[in-house]
């Protein structure tokens, strides 16, 4: 799967509800099915330059939900953190104790 | 603060820069700075109707967006399993050893 179409992906799973339901439904053919342009306009009944032009226009709105809010950013962030932690937990060249007051200091850190 | 307050205050957070920089002003005025509508029309130059009106179409647009997208939802339940991971870490009744283990199985679930 390219960058772009995994990006995509994400975006559906994160803002996909405020989509229309039919735009919702070409894009997770098209993103997530891997249906071809032709393939989602014989499905839905309409032209392919149709489909396509919805396909462009969900696109814009993810990307301008994205670049507003920032919830996938945010989520890497959390997962990155939750990374050291386990990290932290895992590490067994140090005393118990002070693996469980390190990881506590950074779960306090937790951006939530 | 109202309960209602403490909500909008919440999403004004979360959702924010999806409104216009206008409608923006007028609810971190009205929530935040608890400014009246009148004075928020004194300050910004138009009629305490007006204001209102804005107020409602943000406060709409607001809850719409949390009911699609779940975010305060979402970090509420985050935080909450943060609270018993680090309820785990300072649980002294346990060897250390099975701290770490049950911390980090829970850090796992972590809905991220």
């Amino acid at each position: 799967m390219s960058e772009k179409n995994m990006r995509y992906c994400l975006l559906l799973d994160f803002y996909g509800e405020v989509l229309s339901g039919n735009q919702r439904e070409m894009m997770d053919l098209y993103y997530n099915e891997d249906f071809s342009l032709s393939e989602i306009a014989d499905e839905i009944g309409i032209t392919r330059q149709g489909v396509r032009d919805a396909v462009r226009r969900a696109e814009d709105t993810l990307d301008s939900l994205e670049d507003k809010l920032g919830l996938i950013a945010r989520f890497e962030r959390l997962r990155m953190q939750r990374a050291e932690i386990a990290a932290i937990l895992s590490d067994t060249a140090h005393p118990p104790e002070k693996i469980i007051a390190e990881a506590k200091n950074k779960l306090e850190q937790l951006e939530i």
